[in-house]
C-alpha cells in the first residue's frame, strides 16, 4: 500500500453521508476533526501549527511566516455531498510532498476555511479575509441556514489581512481538476474563469394552489423557472457556463402558490465582457418576464470574482518541470486565485477521469493521485 | 366584543409565525395546545370528548356517536405559514353555534387530523382513515420532513375505518371560501373540483457548476422548469388550476448542478376529463424534456380525489334556510369531500374578501363569521 493509499485512507471516513458524499462544511464536526488530524499530521513532521485570526490553520517547515517561504496546501470543506478529493486532495498531498522533501525547505501547508462557501455563502473566505479583499465585520455577520454567523462559529471577528502572505516565495495549490480537458496525470493552471454568484429574489403573492384563477396569480415559481431557462439558453449561446443550482422557496407548499422563490446564478465565462453580457442578458429577461407575471426580482451579487491569469513565468516554470505538462484554464474558483493578486500563484491540477466533481462520483485514480503528490514535491523542491 | 370576537381571540396566538401566518402542523405542539382547548371548550359545554384511534377529536352532545346526530367541524392544521382562518374557523364556529341550540339536539364537533397534508404529505389524512380510504398501516409509515412517521406521531398504528360515521344524521363542515366567487357573507358548497398531487423526481447528474461544460450537463432543473412552464400553459388553455409549489433540490449548492430536482404538480379541474388531459399533457411535456436534457422522470401520484358532488337535496335545502345562499363549487380540498361518500354531506363558506388563502394574508370579517356562526346553527337546529 503507498504511503497515498495510507494517509488518504485516514481521512476517507471523515464526514461522508449515506450518499457516497461528504458533508464537510467549514467549522463543523467533521471539518474539526480534520483540522485535528492536520495538527497531528504536523507533529509528526515536527512542524509548527499557527492559526490566523480568520479561520485558516497553517503547519510551517522553518519559522512560521518566513519571509522566502513556499506555501502550498487546500481547503478541507465540501459541498453539500461533494467528492472527497475537492479540497484534502491538496492537503494530504502536501504533507507527503515535504517528507520527500530535505530538511530544510521552508514550507508552509494551508487548510484555508470555507472555501465552498458552502456554510456561509462567501466562496474563499479565508483566503479573502487573509488577503483583505473581505471586510472581517461583513464576513463575521455571514450566517449559514441555522442562523449561526461566520464570527460564532469562529468565536470572534475574524483578524483579516495579513501582510505577510506577500513575503512568501510562492504558492502552489494542488487540486483534482474538475473537468475533462486534462488527457495526463498532472497539469498546469494557466487563468481561472471570471465568475460569479447573483441571488434572485422572486417575489409574488403566496395563495391557495387550488382556489385561485390563473389569471389572478402572482406566482414567482414561473418567473423563476422561466429565468432557469434563459441562463442556461444563454450560456449555450456565448460558450460560457450558467447554472441555478440552490432554490428556497416560502411557504414551499404542495397547495400554495409560493410568496417567494429564491435562486441563486452561477455564471462564469472565459472573459469578463462575455460574464458580463450573460449576465445582463439573463436578468432582463428575468425582469421582463416578472413584468408579465405579476412578480417582482430583487439581484444580489454575492461573491463576483475578476479572472485570474496566474503567473505566466511561473506556470511556464512548473509545465517544464513536469515533462511539459499541459497549462490549462478552469472554471471552478480556487483559494489559489485570491491569493494569486498578492503572491507569485500557480496550481497543480490531478486528473479526473470523468471530469466530475462536487457530486459523490468525483474520482481520482490512486496512481494518478500518486503522480501529484511526485509533481508538488518536485516544484516545492524546485521554488524553495 | 362579540362571543365570535372572544373566542377567536383565545387560538389567534397559537402557532402563529413571524411571517403572520401559522405553523400548525398536525400533532406539533400548536396543534396539541389546540386540542387542549377543544377540550376545555366542550368541558365548559358539558360535551363528551372522544377520540378515535385515527388522530381524530370529537366532542359530543348527547352520546358520543349516536346514529342520528349531526357532525359539523373542521381541523386545527394549517399549511407551512397558512392563514388562521382555514379550519379553526369551522370549529370555533361550531361551539359557538352549539351555544344556540336547545340542549337536547344531538351533535358532534371533529377536529380533523392532518387536512392539510402539511405534515406528511398526505391531506384529508384523518377522515381517509376514518371513512377506510386510507389503509392504515401504510398511513403509520408516512413520514414527515424530519424522518417521523405518523404512527410515532400519533403513538400507534391508527385504527381505520369506523362504520359510525355511516349513522350520522349529516356533515355539515364550514369553512372560509378561498376564492372571490362569493360575494355574500355565507354560501354553500355544490361541488369539490376533482384534484391531486403528483410528486416528479427529475433525476439528472450531480457535477460542478463551473467547470462542466453545457454540452456535457444532464441538469435536471432544467426538465423542472419546462415542466413548470408547461403546466401553467396548459392550465390556462383547459381552464383548469395548475401549480408547483414545493421544490426540493439535491444537492442544493450555489456551485452544483443539482443531481434530483423534485417538484410536486398540484393540479385540479371542473371535470375529470379535463384534469386527465392536463396532467397526462404535462407529464407527457416534461418526459420529452427530459429525453432532450438527458435527465429522467419518474412520477408518483400522492393523493387523486375524485370529483366530489354534495348532496344536491341537502345544498338546496340549506340555501333555502339561508335566504337563498348562492350555491358554489370550489377548487378546494376537504375532509368533508371526502365524508360525502358515506353520509349526507354539505359545506357552508364563509365570504373572503380577497380569496387569499393558504397565506398569512388571509382574512375574513368578524361580521361575516358572526353571519357565518349564525347559519351554521340555524343549519344545525333545522337537521337536528
Amino acid at each position: 500500500m503507498s504511503e497515498f493509499v495510507k494517509l488518504w485512507a485516514e481521512i476517507a471516513p471523515i464526514g461522508r453521508a449515506d450518499s457516497g458524499g461528504y458533508l464537510r462544511f467549514a467549522l463543523t464536526e467533521p471539518e474539526l476533526t480534520l483540522r485535528d488530524w492536520f495538527r497531528g499530521q504536523a507533529a509528526q513532521r515536527d512542524m509548527t501549527v499557527t492559526e490566523d485570526g480568520n479561520g485558516n490553520l497553517f503547519a510551517w517547515r522553518g519559522e512560521p511566516w518566513a519571509p522566502g517561504t513556499v506555501l502550498t496546501g487546500s481547503h478541507f470543506d465540501s459541498v453539500p455531498h461533494g467528492g472527497g478529493y475537492d479540497g484534502p486532495l491538496g492537503i494530504v498531498s502536501a504533507f507527503l510532498a515535504v517528507d520527500r522533501l530535505p530538511a530544510d525547505r521552508k514550507i508552509g501547508i494551508a487548510a484555508f476555511v470555507e472555501e465552498e462557501g458552502g456554510r456561509f455563502g462567501v466562496p474563499c473566505l479565508g483566503s479573502r479575509l487573509l488577503t483583505g479583499v473581505m471586510d472581517p465585520v461583513k464576513a463575521a455577520a455571514l450566517t449559514d441556514r441555522d442562523g449561526v454567523s461566520f464570527g460564532e462559529a469562529l468565536g470572534a471577528v475574524p483578524t483579516g489581512a495579513d501582510q505577510r502572505i506577500g513575503q512568501m516565495a510562492a504558492v502552489v495549490e494542488l487540486h483534482i481538476e474538475q473537468g475533462v480537458a486534462l488527457r495526463r496525470p498532472v497539469g498546469v493552471a494557466s487563468a481561472i474563469w471570471p465568475h460569479g454568484r447573483w441571488r434572485m429574489d422572486f417575489v409574488g403573492v403566496g395563495d391557495h394552489a387550488g382556489t385561485t384563477r390563473m389569471t389572478d396569480r402572482h406566482d414567482p415559481m414561473l418567473t423563476f423557472a422561466h429565468t432557469v431557462l434563459a441562463a442556461n439558453e444563454e450560456a449555450r449561446l456565448s460558450g460560457a457556463h450558467a447554472t441555478v443550482g440552490r432554490v428556497q422557496v416560502e411557504p414551499n407548499a404542495t397547495n400554495a402558490i409560493p410568496s417567494l422563490v429564491r435562486g441563486w446564478l452561477d455564471a462564469r465565462a472565459a472573459d469578463t465582457a462575455t460574464l458580463d453580457h450573460l449576465v445582463d442578458t439573463v436578468l432582463k429577461t428575468a425582469t421582463e418576464r416578472a413584468g408579465r407575471d405579476g412578480t417582482t426580482l430583487s439581484v444580489t451579487p454575492e461573491s463576483v470574482t475578476a479572472e485570474v491569469s496566474f503567473d505566466t513565468t511561473l506556470a511556464a516554470r512548473l509545465s517544464a518541470l513536469l515533462d511539459d505538462a499541459p497549462i490549462l484554464p478552469t472554471g471552478a474558483g480556487h483559494d489559489a486565485g485570491v491569493l494569486s493578486a498578492h503572491v507569485p500563484t500557480a496550481m497543480l491540477f490531478v486528473r479526473n477521469p470523468t471530469g466530475v466533481s462536487h457530486s459523490p462520483a468525483e474520482h481520482a485514480s490512486d496512481a494518478d493521485c500518486e503522480a501529484g503528490v511526485e509533481a508538488l514535491a518536485r516544484v516545492l523542491e524546485d521554488l524553495s
